[in-house]
């Protein structure tokens, strides 16, 4: 059995307010054209397909679509479970009728517990979970850690090992000994205690989504994070993104990295506003890609955001990576001599670091008319 | 072929703050039933299946379960459509899973014109559409109404008729002669203009949702509506509901209505105060039963909305049928010893015809506490 292991779609997400859905789409066409090169006998998708529990209908049409291609078209077996992003119930709704073409969708805890076989290995789909929902389903009050409840189910899902059959969990947690990336919230990690990764020892190998870096659990062999397809956050933009290809027909299960690569990628710089902007340093990005500006300046500059944008139209993030310098001496006069929304925009930028965005721009502007007004009165 | 043409379920709707979903699930119950015993070969469902395009998670879990009862369970062909009320988009995830067991779901306009032949019948499924979607489809400005729409449409399902085969239409819209129930607003049937019934004739049958009540085009003998399966509306509240039986193999086709029986019923009771708490007069409901009280006194009553839920727990109106007389000789001098939170119901209740909800009468207590602290600072 060889299958492909990818996780962590979060399809809808936004980056900076810049819709990801056709970066989402590309990344997706590659991912559908390394299972065809590779000849997959399944495709694994651990969890967080949607990245929100009530997704748009352009996120639900994209995600659908994806759905069909791989497999009703390309007629993949496809296993997926439900993460914390996405509703399990909407998510859900046909699984029913998704089995019938090997199309093995998981959304609820109990569900685990029955494996689906395909040719020579087990899968294990364990969609994510509160400790609430293994207290109800164990009928066990002492069940108040995610860690606890995964000794209850893996002893569980042992008890339904074929011992001729290889055995895979596919899961959507946070494993011990992984490195958090800032693309998780501290409030969903937060909700999460650790699973230690021994406690997962019974698989050949575990599949799983929740954090973003495949970098997370590099050391483990056979118990994997793919990632996220795209790039999510400033932290992962030096990571190769991808998905693992597994075969289950060697001792231990052989796993292979196949990278994608990013359309439009997200780049960190870092240099001084000078060097930005003068188009004789040349940066390895196009137009098109996220940058995130660490800018090593010490003094105050005047429209800093809007003058970057001139040369990356898309940045992101805007740092300063060192102290500013604000006395008499740096402060440029030019910028009192600014109209109201320039100088707004740029003390907003160089105060939180991101650009205004066109509905706070918006804002900004019809407050500073109604000022003037009442000045005027 | 026989089958059953229901419509408009609008699973998840409140009725004045009443979940419905279980009196829907009971509903469903008896559909299912009449299904079973009338050894129908399909089911329809012409629309508005739920309520609303972003419905509720115990919304999607009550429709999806008698999606997976009718089809896959009792393995009954389905046939259904969006209406107006539903997200095509959301609904329609995993509809190309679904026909794999013969439940066929059309969400777009174009599908409408691949018909779906089940046994001596083709169905042409119509989902509800906006001009615009049939303007950009024949690729033709000239067509600015659902009427003009339909003039094309038909002709091109004409094209499309097997001549051995019956013929079938399953469509959500207004058909002209139609009478309106509350229960569809304004704005929805504003939005869509009346389709002749005569533009319908190619038909052996038309299987209408939108519309609420089966009378509304009573005296067309294969151009139905099915109306919805519960009163939603005080107009709707003297009406059998139901569902038609209808028989495909004569000429014209054979509709037979069959009730359904209401769990908890939708009364209007018209009459005054006192016989109304008179518990020597006997009304023919339950406590469960939504109960709109139209009253026939003249003269303000204190607490009417508190003191008629005494009798019927689930007042959902409260309407005056004459003139109030409010003359100082009628005014009740307790009223106005009473506190201020009882005063401002009775008077809420008095003028919209409506009890304050839980949430508004946390909101007058906190703005009257707010008052009363003021007032004693």
């Amino acid at each position: 059995m060889r299958f492909l292991h990818t996780a962590d779609w979060h399809i809808g997400k936004k980056l900076h307010g810049y819709d990801l859905i056709p970066e989402q789409e590309e990344a997706f066409r590659q991912i559908e054209a390394i299972a065809q090169e590779e000849h997959v006998d399944a495709i694994v998708i651990a969890g967080d397909l949607y990245d929100r529990a009530l997704p748009s209908e352009p996120a639900v049409t994209a995600l659908t679509q994806m759905l069909v291609t791989l497999n009703r078209q390309d007629k993949f077996p496809l296993l997926a479970i439900s993460g914390n992003h996405d509703s399990g119930v909407r998510l859900g709704y046909g699984a029913e009728w998704f089995s019938s073409t090997d199309f093995f969708l998981r959304t609820k805890l109990a569900d685990a517990l029955t494996p689906v076989t395909l040719g020579d290995t087990q899968f294990f789909l364990l969609p994510y979970f509160e400790p609430i929902a293994a207290r109800q389903f164990f009928d066990d009050d002492q069940i108040r850690t995610v860690n606890q409840a995964m000794e209850r189910l893996v002893a569980a899902m042992q008890e339904k090992f074929a011992p001729d059959k290889h055995h895979v969990l596919i899961a959507h947690f946070f494993a011990a000994g992984s490195q958090h990336t800032d693309s998780e919230t501290q409030v969903q990690v937060g909700g999460l205690n650790a699973v230690p990764v021994d406690l997962l020892a019974p698989f050949d190998y575990v599949a799983l989504g929740h954090l973003h870096r495949k970098e997370a659990l590099q050391n483990e062999p056979t118990v994997k994070y793919s990632g996220s397809p795209l790039k999510f956050s400033t932290s992962e933009a030096a990571d190769t993104k991808g998905v693992w290809i597994v075969d289950t027909d060697t001792t231990p299960v052989t796993v292979t990295f196949k990278p994608l690569r990013p359309w439009h990628n997200l780049v960190v710089l870092e240099d001084s506003f000078e060097h930005l902007l003068d188009p004789n340093h040349i940066y390895p990005v196009t137009p098109a890609d996220f940058i995130a500006v660490n800018l090593t300046d010490t003094t105050p500059i005047t429209n800093v955001m809007q003058r970057l944008k001139t040369r990356f139209p898309r940045v992101i993030e805007l740092n300063r990576v060192n102290q500013l310098d604000v006395t008499p001496d740096t402060l440029d006069v030019q910028q009192v001599q600014q109209d109201p929304v320039t100088l707004l925009q740029d003390f907003f930028a160089q105060v939180t670091q991101h650009p205004l965005s066109d509905q706070q721009l918006t804002w900004a502007k019809q407050a500073l008319q109604r000022a003037e007004k009442e000045e005027n009165q």
